[in-house]
C-alpha cells in the first residue's frame, strides 16, 4: 500500500548502510519533517523540564515527545483542545509526538490495571478513577493534536511469565486494530507499538499481527517498539531487537521507545531502528552528571572544584561554550536552577548530535566506521 | 571634587523632574552604561535563579547584582579571580555590582557577631569559623571583580534600640574609611552605605559621617541606602529617605538596597533615588504569583484553570507573548521548573520596564503624571 494523498506523512528512505541496517530518513509531518537517525527529547507534561522552545531549537530538536496520562490528569484533554492543542499550549511549532500512556499500564502498576476492554487507574493527583478504551485514548490524543500519536498497548515487566506476554501480545494487537480504526484525524500519524518482552517467537508474532492490521485493514504510519529497557539485563535487547526491525516494513518509521543510552542508540541505529526518546538525558542531569565524549561527567567530584575547562572540550552546546566545570559544579553543589538547566541543555544537545553525526554518516555510507570509532572512544567505555 | 580620570565611572544626571526629586542619569562602568532609575535583578550566586545571561539581556537587563558572603562561601573569591572574575565565571559581560555580605550581619545574625574590628560568622555550608575585616571584605570585592563593590557596614533591625543603631552608624561610617583606603583598584566603584535605621537624627548623622570622608580623604563612587525594609512598617521609610537623598550628593548615585515593591519604587525615585534590587521578583515567582498591570496574579488560583488569556495582556514578555494563564498554571501545579522560570521571566521584565518607562516619563517632564497614573491604577491598589 502507498501512503494516502490526504495523510500528508511522506516516508523517504534516503539512504541505507551498505555494511548493516542502519539507514538515513525522512518523516514528513504537518509541522515540519522529522529527520533521522532522530533523538526526541521527552516534555512529558507540555515540557522538557528546565528549556524553553527557543532553547530546545537552537539545540537542533526537531520533534518533541509528550505524554497523553500526565496530560489527561492535568490540565485535561478539553483544556489542551480549547488552548488549540498541545502546539500552541507550549508554544512548540516543530512536530510532537504523544505517547498514549500504555507504559504507564506498566510502570505505575498499582494504580492500574487492564483487560481487554482497555486500562482502569487511579488518578496519582487526587486518587480519583478513571477508565480508558482504546477508542478513548485515540480521542484524547486527537485533543491533544501531536503530529503522531501512539496506539494504546499494554507493557509487561521483566520478568514475566511467558503466558503473560503472549496476552499481552494479543491484547496490544487488538487495540492496534481499535485505536486504527478510531483514529480518523488525517494530520496524525498513527503508530502501532510491537511487544513481546525478551521472547523472540512472541516478538515476531507481534509484529505479524500488526503487519495484518496495517494490510488487511488500515496503514499505521509507523512502528513503536515497545517492552525494552524495563529492568532486563543489559543488551538483552539486542538478542531479538534486530529481528523486529527486520520485520517490519522498511518504507514506514521505526521508533525504539524509552531508550536513551548512547551506544544503545548506536547499536539499535545499526539493526534498522530510526527514533528514540528517553528522560535519562534530563534526568541525568537532573543528577548533576553529564554525558560527555569522555563518557559520565558527576560535577560533584571533588576534582572539579577548580577546573576550568569547560564540560566536554569538544562540544558547541551553550553549557559548553561558555562556563567551565568549576562553576557547573558551583550551580550543582548550591541547588540553583541553572545546574540543571545547563546540563540538561548539554545532555540533549549530545544525543541530538550524536544521532545527526550517525545520520551524516549513513548518507556517506561510513556508518560501519563511525560505530567503530564510538565503541573504542573513551565515552562508549562508559556508556 | 571631581571624578578623577583613572576612574571610569563617569556619572550624569541627564534630567531632574520639575514637580519632584525624581532624576534620569547615567552611570558609565568599565561593562558599559546604566541608565536610571534602573532595577538589579538579584543574582546572589552568580546566577539569577533560573535564567541565563541571554535571556537577562533579552529583557533589558543592565547590571545585575551578587552577593560576596555566599560566593565568599562558595565558590570562594580565589576561584572566582582564577576563573577570571565574576563576570567570566558567570558569562554576563554587562555591568555587575557586588553587595558587601554586610546585609548578612543582620539577616544571619544567630551565625554572626559585629564588633568594632569586623565581623564573625560560621559558615551556613559547614558551620567553619570565619572573620571579615573591612579591609579584608575589600580583598574579597576584589577578587569577584564586580564593576560596583559595596562597603562593609551593619545594618541593624526594626525594632531596634536607638543607641545599638547608633553604634551601628558610627561603626558603618569608621568600614566606610578603612573599605575606601583598602579599595584602590581602579576599575571598581566604591559605594558607602547609610545606615539609621527610622532615626532621622541618626540618618543625617550616618550621611554626614560618609561626607566628610568622601570631602576630606577620598571621593566615593557612590552612596547606598541600607537599613530599610528590614521588618518595620510600610511606609514608615518614606518618614526619612527622602531628607536621606537630599543630603547625599547630588553628582552621585543613590541606591536603595533591597526594596522591591514597585509602589514603593516609583515613590522612591520622586525623592530622589536612582538605583533598587530585590529578590522579591524571583522569590514571587518561585511561588507562582506574577507582578501585572492589575495587581498581584497568583496562578494556583482556581480561576485561572481555563483562562487562554496571557498573564498580562499589556506585557512584552516572552511568557506573556507565548502562553496562557492556564498553561503557567498547569506548569505551576506540576512543580514544572518551566513555572518559576517563566514567571521569574515576567516579573523582572515587569520591574525593568516599569523603571525604564519611569526614566522615560522623567526625560520627558512628566515624572508627577506618570507617578500619579500608577497611584491610580489597579496594580497599586495591589502592591
Amino acid at each position: 500500500m502507498s501512503a494516502r494523498p490526504d495523510r500528508p506523512f511522506a516516508f523517504t528512505v534516503e539512504a541505507t548502510d551498505p555494511s548493516s541496517s542502519a539507514r538515513a530518513c525522512r518523516l514528513d509531518t504537518p509541522h515540519g519533517p522529522i529527520e533521522t537517525p532522530v533523538f526526541m527529547p521527552v516534555g512529558t507534561r507540555a515540557t522538557v523540564k528546565g528549556l524553553l522552545p527557543p532553547q530546545l531549537k537552537d539545540l537542533g530538536a526537531q520533534v518533541l515527545l509528550a505524554n497523553a496520562y500526565h496530560l489527561y490528569l492535568r490540565p485535561g484533554g478539553a483544556l489542551v483542545e480549547q488552548a488549540g492543542g498541545l502546539h500552541r499550549l507550549m508554544g512548540w511549532d516543530r512536530p510532537l509526538l504523544t505517547d498514549s500512556g500504555g507504559f504507564q499500564v506498566f510502570s505505575l502498576a498499582d494504580t492500574f490495571r487492564a483487560d481487554d476492554e482497555g486500562a482502569s487507574f487511579t488518578s496519582i493527583i487526587d486518587g480519583s478513577a478513571h477508565r480508558w478504551s482504546p477508542e478513548d485514548n485515540m480521542r484524547l490524543q486527537n485533543q491533544l493534536g501531536a503530529d503522531i500519536v501512539m496506539q494504546l498497548d499494554q507493557c509487561t515487566p521483566y520478568p514475566c511469565e511467558k503466558d503473560a506476554v503472549a496476552v499481552a501480545v494479543e491484547r496490544s494487537a487488538a487495540w492496534a486494530l481499535r485505536c486504527r480504526q478510531a483514529q480518523r484525524n488525517p494530520a496524525q500519524a498513527l503508530f502501532a507499538i510491537v511487544q513481546g518482552g525478551v521472547f523472540g517467537d512472541l516478538r515476531q508474532r507481534s509484529v505479524g499481527r500488526l503487519r495484518e492490521i496495517d494490510a488487511g485493514v488500515q496503514r499505521f504510519e509507523g512502528f513503536g517498539i515497545g517492552g525494552y529497557s524495563v529492568g532486563e539485563p543489559h543488551g538483552l535487547m539486542f538478542e531479538t531487537l534486530g529481528d523486529v526491525a527486520a520485520a517490519l516494513p522498511a518504507d514506514r518509521p521505526r521508533y525504539l521507545m524509552g531508550v536513551g543510552n548512547p551506544s544503545t542508540l548506536l547499536t539499535a541505529v545499526a539493526q534498522g531502528v530510526d527514533m528514540f526518546d528517553c528522560v535519562l538525558p534530563t534526568r541525568t542531569a537532573r543528577t548533576g552528571t553529564a554525558f560527555t565524549s569522555e563518557g559520565r561527567l558527576n560535577l560533584r567530584n571533588a576534582r572539579f572544584a577548580s577546573d576550568l575547562a569547560p564540560l566536554d572540550p569538544s562540544c558547541t552546546c551553550p553549557a559548553c561554550t561558555t562556563y567551565t566545570r568549576a562553576y557547573l559544579r558551583h550551580l550543582v553543589l548550591s541547588k540553583e536552577m541553572l545546574a540543571p538547566i545547563l546540563l540538561s541543555l548539554h545532555n540533549l544537545h549530545f544525543l541530538i548530535a550524536l544521532m545527526r553525526r550517525a545520520r551524516q554518516s549513513v548518507l556517506e555510507g561510513t556508518y560501519a566506521a563511525f560505530l567503530e570509532a564510538w565503541r573504542s572512544s573513551a565515552a562508549a567505555a562508559d556508556f
